[in-house]
């Protein structure tokens, strides 16, 4: 019988050398607050108890040693908020703390199923006496404001002293920088202060402001406590920290609980009395309800989850493992409120600043289209909420029409410090008219294609034709751009961005028609809304259908770019422990090579794949597959579709093995600074677009399912259409069965079949 | 009659508005010290009162929103230095000041054959006094440590008291920086420390230290009054500032004079006592031997190089004056010490941060090495002693050979924040390679090509084997570079890189080889010191040979890279009013499109013009023109030495008008902010290869002469191979004369012709 908890991650002795990965691995969230693993107690092995709210950021100047038009002169980045998580305890006047006395049992766990974080410890003090702690944590799916902690003390071998304090902490700061973006910012260490500190109608209250962002956060604790012992309380404070002491006579196994209910709320501009009302609201109605109705709302939402999502794997369990601890964390990380959305470490980390990328759209968006459809939709009114930011940038790039999208950002400004791997990935327009479609499709959601969808679409294409250009052939061409690998910039008619451009214009172009036809009102209005004239919307089907992408007719083989076969294949036995290469090459010295970050031309072959014919795909992933590194974490989740795609299904398992268990192995040794958002999502991808093998094409679901040798069955379900679809692929067969709504035409293994 | 000052810059009435502009165009320097034409008195005309020291700088740290491997981690900036210019006036109280009082008469000039600025003005106070005020000043080509202020008041209406205060000010800074690079640097007032002000044996003396950069400035004054009327005299000090006062009870008409010493010397780590014991002589010596004796020395060395450097222009006095004013700013401008160079503002500004360039090699050093071949020697010194550092930079830039030049610094080390346009004009290697086998053409200088330029060739040329790679065709390759043109980056094969690169290989091969036969122990030494095969240098011919240069066969044009031709061209029209583009739109906006900055291939065609033939490069200068901004002042000089070359001869002139006065003239609006040197130097050049049609081909000297139209005649002088030649050019015949050294064959319009 295997070990391995497949509803879970346990910690069944405990590592203080992997404190700070831990923090990682057991950091709970709702996709509005978020909040890492760290022990309740006050504890040093070298971790950063980090709570954040998702949108919740300041600014800092960017300096640049040359500084041109058009760069940002801000960025932004996720702040670490006030502290609600802290409890320490003392025993006969000593610390709780594993750094010292002697552990004797001890658990920790997170649990998918129920979504809380538990942990039980028997530890013994220095000078003898002995407890058994026990702690439960969550983070409200049910109300999002909402964190709670539950201790229980048991004092086993003593009757004595027992001083429990429980903490909210407003000096908080973020890491500091290390000279690796991925890990954090510099900031000062001042960008959240603390306005008001108080204690008021026995609670305790941080409101906090940012330095520069004008975003204000209120935090409030209450504390329950409940034991048969005699104890007194009271509270002490200073400028940033309120703490509430419970001071308790404790007699040897009774056992003494304390609930601490933690809000957090985030506002801009100035807090009103309605906000603050509503505030005390929430903590009232917890203190009232108690922790337990919260656990049993957190297993109802997280169990509706679980329906529309759990992938089951037989036959394999770390896989089982790892694509539920994936699948659970990117529930845990994703904004639900279309102002945010899910960064990079999710909620668990400052690294990436908190940023939003390219990485929604095309890794984690088609895990929630099609599991979560409404979530889906809340990412996509994301980027309509950010349109109006996208317009003003691609002013300040001169542009005269349309929208340029941001390439990394939490609020809609670029905050991207390096064009040549930043705005030079114009790319990230065509993602997301790629995802509008894509969303539309899925959901039939023609409601918001003529609202919003359109307007994005029209925007997105109208900046395709302020930097692409008719050549003297008629050809539409579209220089000085990056494609998604970062390790070729600035080159002329990257395939992928071009392809993904022509999307866009002829989505565009049909939505345009669309609305002009069947919506005469809403067009009306959106034309003179976004002053367009009928020869410009011609003009995308045109640009669309001339798109010019460069092909190599003696190789057979499509180049990255116009110049990719111009430039020498790169030296991999010279750079073999040199890894990420762009930690330890000049970007010259790597643009100059045939050498791949990420998947680029395979990726444009995944998402855009009825371009290509099977011979092609096998030839340019026999060609690609050599010169690409993985340095990205959103690249073998795509090279392991295609794999599949093309019946390499050795290959295929090996890259899917890479991504499934990347954090909760720590396979890049760097989760300890925060999950990988979009690999997780890549490994959904690599198992349902993967080895399931589907594809949604014209509106229709198809599959090609291929069972890996190293499963015995799979099974998954598929929200489409208003359908829940459930898929089962065993040895012999593949099964499929309408779980919710009307039954529907699929193809398998270009099959035609109806599903009921 | 013309009122033109040929030989002299003179300003007739007083004009405040151009007070920060006459600053530059009244600067003094040797090379060493330079100062601005600020007044000794204290002056508030929005000016910047700068001092100057070559190669005397300080760091600065570069950040970058994000930053890797490779990047210069710190730049460094020339600092303006202790003031000893100041000297104030009181008469009877009154601050002498041109701010207030009334001006009666006023003439400030500097004097170009005597190497000295005057000023004389009649000014009254607002009580009446009514003074001559006259002053001189000299920075000493024959002692380059010393600068010499003198002033002569004569009370002209009044007798009283005349207080003359002489300062050594140690509170001193630079510019703060406006976002503008051409102007100045983000220092913060405090990089260089007073450590010491004092006064010692009737002289002030303050020792200054830089913050971290390690150098040291010693700045010593002592002032020599000579009057018949009583006075007293005494001195008043402060931490940075040593005043020396004189009480005089004037008499009217009665002259005051007083002379003011002024020495600097800069030094590295600590001052110790022999240093400044000779820093004491040099003050000493100056105090004994006089002004006088100083004054007559610097004529005699600007006789000689006026002798050797000349221009006599006959029938335009606006030019005539503009090429002397040129010419005689750069001998002011240029470090002769070979370990100092001269920087694109020269000695007169902060603009660029006191670094130097490619701008020496290719615009400056021709004027010196065909008029003061000394001089250019040390330039080219000043690059082989900067060997060392460039190896390093190749180390940094992780290459396994050779050496890469910096493309901006004082010391050696790269200062470019910006590698597009900086790192990537890996072009400057060749640009000093070139110039090192121009220099040995030039001068015969073999001994200098088997000690150090055979060194050079060969470092610089193994850094092409590390960037360009041999094709399946076995052509060679130069992938991700960008040429001169800065409006087009990071491209593959730009022909301009990839001739000089060649050239640079071909050298190289062609210096070993000189070495090994004739100086087979040198070579010996050499192979060992860097540790070079045999094979490598073969491979440098190889490399030479097969070196890759696009054509477009169907448009019979070179393009300036490999996809030049593929961008659209730019618009001009909307973009008339935002030059230069780089100020106005991000790069990605211009590398998209083709416009040029400057001149790039037709710089490669006046180079190596031997490469291309005419018709080829009437093709690409017709091409090229229409679309270079010349937003860089290195564009026009080159345009009309081709322009000359193909016969176009009003285009020529018209772009020699453009850069002969751009200075005096103030035409970019910012020689406040410094002089030009390149462009002043381009103005020399458009005369010598352009008017005069000058090449050096093969060891051989070739001349094609033009007058143009707007002159009756001209007449200039080159030093070629230890001769001096004059060449006259007038209506009907050009007149070749040895003035110096043995007779010599020539090319006159492709006759060869010997002149004796």
């Amino acid at each position: 019988m295997s070990s391995i908890n497949l509803w879970g991650y346990t910690e069944k002795n405990f590592q203080k050398e992997k404190y700070p990965l831990n923090e990682t691995l057991f950091a709970l969230g709702n996709g509005y607050i978020g909040t890492r693993g760290s022990f309740e107690e006050k504890s040093d092995f070298g971790g950063h108890d980090g709570t954040f709210i998702n949108g919740f950021y300041d600014y800092y100047d960017l300096s640049y040693g040359e500084k041109y038009n058009g760069y940002p002169d801000r960025s932004h980045a996720m702040l670490n908020v006030t502290n609600g998580k802290k409890i320490d305890i003392y025993i006969n006047n000593e610390r709780f703390s594993l750094e010292k006395g002697t552990i004797k049992d001890y658990v920790r766990e997170i649990d998918f199923k129920k979504g809380i974080l538990t942990r039980r410890v028997t530890w013994i003090s220095e000078k003898g006496d002995e407890i058994l702690y026990e702690s439960e944590r969550l983070v409200s799916f049910y109300e999002k404001h909402l964190m709670i902690s539950k201790i229980r003390i048991t004092p086993l071998n003593f009757d004595g002293d027992i001083r429990v304090v429980s903490y909210l902490e407003g000096d908080v700061k973020n890491i500091t920088k290390e000279n690796d973006p991925r890990i954090g910012v510099e900031f000062h260490g001042d960008e959240l202060k603390v306005l008001e500190c108080k204690i008021d109608n026995n609670r305790g209250e941080i409101i906090s402001k940012t330095k520069s962002s004008n975003l204000g956060l209120i935090c409030l604790m209450a504390n329950n406590i409940k034991c048969d012992d005699q104890y007194d309380s009271f509270y002490e404070q200073n400028d940033k920290s309120v703490s509430h002491v419970f001071n308790i006579k404790a007699e040897k196994n009774k056992v003494i609980d304390l609930e601490k209910y933690i809000v957090y709320k985030s506002y801009k501009n100035e807090l009103n009395d309605n906000l603050y009302s509503e505030v005390i609201g929430i903590v009232e109605e917890a203190f009232t309800k108690k922790y337990d109705f919260y656990k049993q709302k957190q297993k109802e939402f997280i169990d509706d989850f679980w329906f529309n999502t759990d992938i089951l794997i037989d036959g394999d369990d770390a896989t089982q493992q790892g694509i539920r601890f994936n699948m659970f964390h990117l529930l845990q990380s994703v904004g639900r409120d279309s102002l945010t959305n899910i960064s990079a470490k999710g909620l668990t980390g400052e690294g990436y600043e908190g940023h939003y990328f390219w990485d929604t759209e095309i890794y984690i968006l088609p895990f929630f289209l099609y599991t979560n459809p409404d979530i889906a939709k809340q990412l996509v009114n994301y980027r309509y909420n950010l349109l109006d930011s996208a317009r003003k940038r691609a002013k300040e790039m001169q542009y005269k029409k349309g929208a340029l999208y941001p390439w990394r950002t939490i609020n809609g400004e670029e905050c991207s410090a390096y064009f040549p791997a930043g705005t030079a990935q114009y790319h990230i327009n065509g993602d997301i008219a790629y995802t509008v479609c894509k969303y539309v499709e899925a959901t039939n959601d023609e409601e918001f294609m003529v609202e919003k969808g359109a307007e994005i679409l029209i925007e997105t294409a109208r900046l395709w034709l302020e930097i692409g250009h008719f050549n003297s052939k008629g050809e539409f061409h579209i220089c000085c751009v990056t494609g998604p690998d970062e390790y070729t910039a600035i080159v002329n008619n990257n395939v992928y961005t071009n392809l993904m451009a022509a999307n866009n214009l002829h989505n565009a172009y049909k939505a345009a028609m669309l609305l002009q036809k069947k919506y005469p009102a809403q067009y009306k209005k959106l034309i003179d809304k976004i002053n367009i004239e009928e020869s410009e919307i011609d003009n995308f089907e045109v640009a669309a259908n001339e798109m010019y992408v460069p092909y190599d007719e003696h190789r057979k083989l499509y180049p990255q770019d116009d110049s990719f076969f111009d430039k020498p294949k790169w030296d991999f036995i010279d750079s073999e422990d040199k890894h990420p290469l762009l930690m330890h090459y000049h970007p010259l010295n790597i643009y100059r090579a045939q050498v791949c970050k990420q998947a680029d031309l395979i990726l444009a072959e995944f998402l855009l794949g009825g371009y290509f014919d099977r011979e092609q795909k096998i030839r340019d992933y026999d060609y690609y597959e050599k010169i690409t590194t993985h340095d990205s974490s959103l690249s073998t989740c795509i090279f392991s579709i295609m794999a599949n795609e093309l019946g390499l299904y050795d290959k295929a398992y090996d890259y899917f093995g890479d991504s499934v268990r990347t954090d909760i192995d720590n396979l890049h040794n760097n989760t300890s600074a925060g999950i990988h958002t979009a690999n997780m999502a890549g490994a959904w991808m690599s198992i349902i677009y993967g080895f399931a093998g589907m594809r949604v094409e014209d509106g229709a679901l198809r599959f090609s399912p291929h069972l890996p040798n190293q499963w015995n069955s799979y099974r998954f379900r598929v929200s489409f259409q208003r359908r829940i679809i459930e898929v089962c692929v065993t040895k012999n067969n593949t099964e499929f069965k309408i779980l919710h709504g009307e039954p529907i035409m699929i193809y398998n293994e270009e099959k035609s079949i109806k599903v009921v």
